[in-house]
C-alpha cells in the first residue's frame, strides 16, 4: 500500500473516553458547569486527540507550504508572483506578520517550498519539498501531473511524520503563493459543487472588474477540466497548487499520527477539503482557526459543521489565523491543568478562616 | 464640580491623527492592504486613545469588582452567597481561572471587595472600597443609597486614576457576585426599555423553572422601583450592584484619563452601559473583550454598534473574556511594531540575492 493509502487506513474515530476524563476535570473546577464554553470543548477534543487525560500544546509549530501557479497569467491577482518568493525570505528572516504571531504563541514556524518559481540557497530552516517551479496555468488542462501531485501530497505526510518524531503537539497550517486563492476557490468550487460566484473573493485586494474576471476564469477553467473533475484528488490535481496537495498531506499525516491541526483560512481549508472529503473522522483531527473575510472559506467550514475559534475579518494568509487561535487554545490548556477544583478551594479557604480565628 | 461630574466632562472624542499615523504604518507592512482585518482596527484605536504614534499594551491589569446582592434572598441563583467571599479568596490565592488567564496574557490581577458580605483579613493584594455588607433586595425598594452608590462611583473612578498613575497601559473589567446577573439584566433591562425576558439568561445554570423565576422577579422589580427608573444613575441606584457602581466609575475613569478598557461579559457591560449612556464618546475608550452566553450581553454592545474580540460561548464573568481577549490586543500591537515594511523587505531581499551572486 503507498503512503497516501496506509495513511487514510490509519485514521481513526475519536473515543470519549479522554474527553470524558478531561471534561469531569473541567466540570470539578471552580467555576459553574460548562460556563467556559468553547474552551471547555477544545481542551476535551485535544485529550481525545492526543489519547491523553492531559492534553499538552507546548511544543507548537506554524507549517507554511508555499508555492506558485500558473493561473498568475489570467492576471487573477494585484501582486507579481515573484512576491511568493520574497514572502518566503521574510518569513526565513522572522520579519513577517506570521513571525510575530508565532513568536506570541510561542510556537516555531517551518517554510516548506513546495513549489516556488525560484532557487532558495540552501539553509537549515527552509524545508525543500519541491514538486516543481509552479503549477501550469489550469485554463490550459490540468496544473499538476500525476506524478507531481503525489509527490507533493506526501511530502505533506511526511512533514506530519516528522513532526511527531519530534514531539510537537499541536501544528497550524499556513501558505503563501500569489494566486492560491483563485486555485483555492477553483478546488472549493470543484469539490463542493457550489458555483465560483458564490466561493471566490478579492484575494489580495482585487477591485470589483478583478473579481468578475476571477470569477469568469474559474468557471471557465471548471469547463475546460471537467473531465478531470471526478473526485477530491482529481479536482487538486487539476486546479490546485503544490501547496494545496502539501497542506492535505500534511492535514491527513496529523490525523494519522494523532496530533491536532489548526486549519488556517481559505487556502489551508481548501488542501483540507481534499483529505475531509476522503474520511468521515478526518474531521476530528481539525480546528477552524479563524473564519476567514475570503469569500468561499465558509463553504468549507460549514460543510463539517465546524466553527471557527477567532472571527476577526482578517484574510492574510501565512497561517496567521491559525497561529492566533493557537493562544487561545493554549490558555485553554492551561487552565485544565491549573485551577483548582471546588475540593482545594474549599480546604483553603478554611485553613484561611481557621488562622484569622486563632 | 464632584469627582464624577469632572471626570464627565473630562471625556473627549478621539481625534483621528494617531489612528491614521497608525493606519499608515499598518498600510506599509508587508501584507495587502487591510488584510488584518479587525486587529487594524483595534490598533489605530489604542494609537487614537493614547495619543501616541507607537501605542503600547506591555502593562496590562485585570479589575475584579466584587459585591454581594440583596436579591439572593429571592432564590434566583444556584450558589449561596457565600461564595462570593470564597472566590475572592481563591482570586487572591491565584488559583481561579481568571488568574490562569491573567498569567497567560501577562497581566495583573487586582481584586477590589465593592462589597462583600464578609470581612476579608487584611492583606496587600486586596483592595478594600467597601460601600456596604451587600446590597438591598431591590424587590423592596432601591438596592443602594444614594450616597453608598455614589461612593462605589467614586471609588471606581479613583482606581483608575491610580491605574494612570502606575503607567497601566491596557485595562480588563471582571465582577464577581452572587446574584449579580439579576441586578445586571435589571439594570439593562431599566435602561435600554428592554423586556426582562429579552435580557435574562441563566446566569450561573439555572433550570427552566429557575429562568421563569428569576424573569418574574425582575419584571416585579422594574413595577415597584418604578419611580426611581428615571434615568441610568438612577436605575443604578434601584437595582444594580455595588461592583456595578464601580464597575461604571471605573470604565468612567479609564475614558477620562485616556485607558482603553476591555469591557468583559453581561455583568462588566451593565455597569459600563451606565455611563456609556451619560457620554457620546464614552464608547470610543471601550473594546468588547468577549460576547457573553448570557442573554442580555448582545443588548448593551448592540446599542453602541460594537462589536465583541471574542466570541466562545462563555458565561464565567470574572473578566475572563476581556482578559482572554488581551491576547489579541497584545499581538496586535506587536504586529504594528515588529512587522517589516516593504521598503525594508525589498532591501533586505536584495542584499540576500546579491550575496548569492557574489
Amino acid at each position: 500500500m503507498r503512503l497516501f493509502e496506509s495513511c487514510l487506513s490509519r485514521v481513526k474515530p475519536l473515543s470519549n473516553h479522554y474527553s470524558d476524563l478531561a471534561q469531569k476535570r473541567l466540570d470539578s473546577q471552580i467555576r459553574p458547569a460548562r460556563s467556559l464554553g468553547m474552551l471547555e470543548e477544545m481542551v476535551a477534543k485535544l485529550a481525545a486527540i492526543q489519547e491523553k487525560e492531559k492534553p499538552s500544546v507546548e511544543r507548537k509549530c506554524v507549517y507554511i507550504f508555499a508555492g506558485d501557479h500558473g493561473i498568475t497569467e489570467e492576471n487573477v491577482s494585484c501582486y507579481p508572483r515573484a512576491v511568493t518568493s520574497q514572502m518566503v525570505y521574510s518569513f526565513l528572516a522572522g520579519k513577517a506578520t506570521i513571525n510575530v504571531m508565532a513568536r506570541a504563541a510561542k510556537a516555531g514556524v517551518k517554510v516548506v517550498d513546495m513549489g516556488v518559481d525560484h532557487d532558495f540557497p540552501r539553509r537549515d530552516d527552509l524545508i525543500v519539498k519541491k514538486s516543481g517551479y509552479g503549477t501550469a496555468n489550469f485554463m490550459r488542462g490540468p496544473a499538476m501531473s500525476e506524478e507531481a501531485c503525489r509527490q507533493a501530497l506526501e511530502a505533506g505526510i511526511s512533514l506530519a511524520m516528522e513532526a511527531k518524531k519530534e514531539g510537537i503537539d499541536l501544528v497550524a497550517t499556513g501558505d503563501m503563493g500569489i494566486g492560491n486563492t483563485t486555485a483555492s476557490s477553483a478546488l472549493i468550487a470543484a469539490i463542493t459543487g457550489k458555483p465560483p460566484r458564490e466561493v471566490t473573493g478579492r484575494g489580495t485586494g482585487i477591485d470589483d472588474e478583478g473579481l468578475k474576471r476571477k470569477i469568469e476564469v474559474l468557471s471557465k477553467a471548471l469547463e475546460i477540466n471537467k473531465s478531470f473533475l471526478t473526485g477530491p484528488l482529481r479536482a487538486l490535481q487539476a486546479v490546485g497548487g503544490y501547496e494545496h496537495a502539501g497542506l492535505a498531506g500534511f492535514v491527513l499525516g496529523c490525523a494519522a499520527e494523532r496530533i491536532p491541526v489548526i486549519v488556517d483560512g481559505l487556502v489551508s481549508s481548501a488542501g483540507a477539503l481534499v483529505v475531509l472529503e476522503l474520511h468521515p473522522h478526518m474531521k476530528d483531527y481539525v480546528f477552524w482557526g479563524h473564519r476567514s473575510f475570503e469569500r468561499g472559506h465558509d463553504a468549507v467550514i460549514q460543510r463539517y459543521q465546524g466553527r471557527a475559534i477567532l472571527d476577526l475579518d482578517m484574510r492574510l494568509g501565512e497561517g496567521s489565523g491559525a497561529c492566533l487561535s493557537m493562544q487561545i487554545l493554549d490558555t485553554a490548556v492551561k487552565i485544565y491543568h491549573e485551577v483548582a477544583t471546588f475540593e482545594e478551594a474549599r480546604v483553603a479557604t478554611r485553613k484561611i478562616l481557621e488562622e484569622r480565628n486563632v
